[in-house]
């Protein structure tokens, strides 16, 4: 793009949306080349700060009309580089619509248990907004105190209660939507079924390939009676792990069940967010039920028979709200603690059944030791999600090039245990290259085709999700309609 | 179509599926001219019954090559008529797939919680399977002892067991897909989360349109360890629908909570399903509570309490199995007592929010009595999943007009109270004339062209799910090439 369209764009931007709505400096730009996932950079053509759905169609129309990329943001907090706006050609630059301005909680029905928010708005906000009332929002990944509802859309993000509540998927109701060509729809809606084509389901997850919520309708959850949450720690991972199997096994169906080993529970120890957690164990095994308040202690035995059962050598309940929100900032903290230990750090994510956790997390420690990485994990076990962490420094070039190896090595070791290269972080430009791992390409085929429905010219937020088969220039043919120039 | 052809596609269906393997008939054709709603009729041209993918997707691509319309059917119990074929003209005929002969269980996976099956298994024939090792598959239509899970995916079909446990698309991890060009694909996986777009759950509830299931992966749901059934009987049915809302608002999640009315409890013990259930109630409700046995006593109390604060005359608890079993069989059985009265019976469906539930019942009561229609209804009342039934003589060309009439209206007051159209029995042909109530023209777009990614040539199960704005013929233009004649 010459550098007179560039301009006139920036300009015409700022007409519209106001002065103080539109970053093009450079040094205003670098806080945006990559998100919390720092091996992926692109610096953004510009950056845009709407203030509601109106100025988003109208960036969208605007630059769809010019050809030019672009790609949502939320708080930069994601893990997989899916908010790191890249062009459609090597070196081309995208402008970022960055969605923090449009942060409101619009309604709350209580009575029908939803509420009306914008996509900007923090995660934990809402279920601050609601708490008094005794509600919740249920998705709360660990950065939920950063991340907004619309990154949580785009990715489907998933968190430590998402074992018992499901997924971002299962708690949006509907979507307002700018599709890539400035056309505003709705998908989805307020009740509790959907009719026609289940569209709501196949945005979320999307990645941001197929537009932008500018409104979204999520489920309230009500807030358990009573939550008891414990401890476990045990010498021997494995133990851990068959302890994890058994609760579930068992019938028991905790709100989270977490996993966290010996190298993660140093950081922690180490860091502001210490939990109390024993330094001395291989492993420990966070176990929260929750629920009515009838019955949740004999659960708890029950829990805890398990652990004791399968090797575990303390296990222990939080004694009051103070040292259960201690538990929990040791674990949410455990990236933040991690990165004190080394410049840079890989936060790995996959999912494999439950029952081959023992033997993929033997193997996934054995390549860290392979590629001599510091590599630890912690993780969603109740649902056989791991996240293998891999700490490295990013001025080392031969260190980043065996990170990289590794993680290949760990995707792969997943997919043959019958598992997955993503479990809630998303495939972004992070692991677009490792989706014909897992899917055939006459499925690709057919996801590319559905994008092609609501992202004809390819330009809202190329090269994540699914891996393209031509570049966005040939998508363009047979829709010049769309283009002014 | 000429009647050369035809003759020479049977010819040829018989040539490679056995003679056996293909009905055509009038008699054999007659019984599969309409599923269990009753008001749309069709004669298919041909029916044929294949035993593997193979042979679904040999079927399917000679009627592509040919441009003859087709449609999968499994039980035949659906109730708005997506399983009737009808061509993409007025007159023309289809070829209906049974897929009753791919009946199998194909594999079980305890420890991961999962099984492969094929679509023409019974639903209930599922859960007995598995019973033994204290697994059931959650997802419990009226009809479970009749339906097929294969039906069950193309309507995302509900049931009383769905308010605590989620509808079929809740319990569908992969499919085996044969696309309506006759290639074979795999959507979702065997893993917990899915990546890339999720097209798995845009094909389910996709009624037909976008290919025929030939293999399900679907999650099994542990048995619970106890349960608990309420019958609650009331003399105001407002009282009914204020106890539902109160149940909920309380925190309770009964794994049922349904609702039956005057009317249909007079018809229920009459007929071999009598469970009861007092005849001189205004209304009853079925509660039931499951889970571990511990504090489940102490939640049935906190239920029973709410139903007489809420002005129940009695509650009582099933005294065992037989008598739980009973009460469920009265519930379940309730539409073929229903069909007693009269010789057509028009099962209606939409959904509301829970606590528009007092006034949209008084309504449709209120529009039964306008065009003096037999009316009642009985109906999963935890999440607002209306059954208004229609007692009719289809012989009876004014009483016919006056039920159309009274739907319409039933529908819109409900689409009014914030609700839709359906809450499981899907769009069919029965209300195909309705979506322009719910979506706007993009919105349907949208879907007609996520239709067209996978049903290029509109063959597949015509005049289903999403209205099409062009006829099937016109679909033809650009896809020559797929076109043997």
């Amino acid at each position: 793009m010459s550098e007179q369209l560039e301009s006139k764009i920036v300009a015409r931007l700022r007409e519209i949306l106001g002065k103080d709505a539109v970053a093009a400096d450079h040094d205003e730009l670098m806080v945006y080349e990559c998100d919390a996932m720092t091996t992926h950079k692109s610096l953004p053509l510009a950056v845009v700060f709407p203030r509601n759905t109106e100025q988003v169609a109208f960036v969208v129309k605007l630059l769809a009309e010019h050809g030019i990329p672009f790609g949502p943001r939320g708080a930069g907090t994601g893990l997989s580089s899916g908010a790191v706006a890249v062009g459609c050609e090597k070196g081309e630059r995208a402008v970022i619509i960055e969605m923090a301005r449009m942060n409101k909680v619009l309604e709350v029905d209580y009575a029908n248990r939803r509420a009306v928010v914008q996509p900007g708005l923090i995660n934990v906000r809402l279920s601050q907004a609601v708490a008094a009332r005794g509600y919740h929002y249920a998705p709360d990944p660990s950065s939920q105190t950063s991340c907004t509802i619309g990154g949580n859309v785009a990715e489907n993000a998933g968190g430590p209660h998402c074992l018992k509540y499901g997924a971002t998927t299962n708690h949006i109701l509907g979507l307002e939507v700018v599709l890539p060509t400035g056309e505003i729809v709705n998908l989805g809606g307020a009740g509790a079924d959907s009719i026609g084509f289940d569209l709501l389901g196949a945005f979320v997850g999307s990645e941001g390939t197929m537009g932008i919520a500018t409104k979204v309708t999520v489920r309230l959850t009500r807030t358990p009676q009573m939550v008891i949450t414990l401890l476990a720690d045990f010498l021997d991972l494995n133990d851990a792990s068959r302890a994890v199997s058994a609760i579930i096994a068992a019938g028991l169906l905790p709100a989270a069940l977490e996993m966290i080993d010996k190298v993660v529970i140093a950081a922690v120890e180490d860091s502001i967010y210490a939990a109390g957690y024993p330094r001395d164990a291989a492993a420990c095994l966070i176990v929260e039920l929750d629920g009515l308040q009838a019955g949740l202690e004999t659960q708890a035995k029950r829990a805890t028979d398990i652990c004791f059962a399968n090797g575990a050598r303390s296990v222990r309940a939080a004694s009051d709200e103070t040292e259960r929100k201690k538990l929990w900032a040791g674990r949410k903290g455990a990236f933040g603690a991690l990165g004190r230990i080394s410049p840079d750090l890989f936060v790995q994510d996959a999912v494999v059944p439950r029952t081959k956790l023992p033997e993929v997390l033997a193997g996934i420690y054995a390549i860290g030791a392979k590629y001599n990485i510091r590599l630890s994990t912690v993780f969603h076990a109740g649902d056989g999600n791991l996240h293998p962490n891999l700490n490295f420094d990013g001025r080392d070039p031969d260190e980043v090039a065996r990170v990289h190896q590794a993680s290949k090595e760990i995707m792969k070791l997943c997919v043959d245990a019958g598992g997955s290269i993503s479990g809630e972080h998303g495939v972004g430009l992070d692991k677009i290259g490792y989706m014909p791992m897992i899917f055939d390409q006459a499925s690709l085929d057919a996801m590319l085709a559905v994008k092609d429905v609501f992202n004809p010219l390819g330009l809202c937020n190329p090269g994540k999700a699914v891996p393209a088969q031509k570049m966005c220039r040939e998508h363009k043919k047979g829709f010049e309609h769309l283009l002014a120039n």
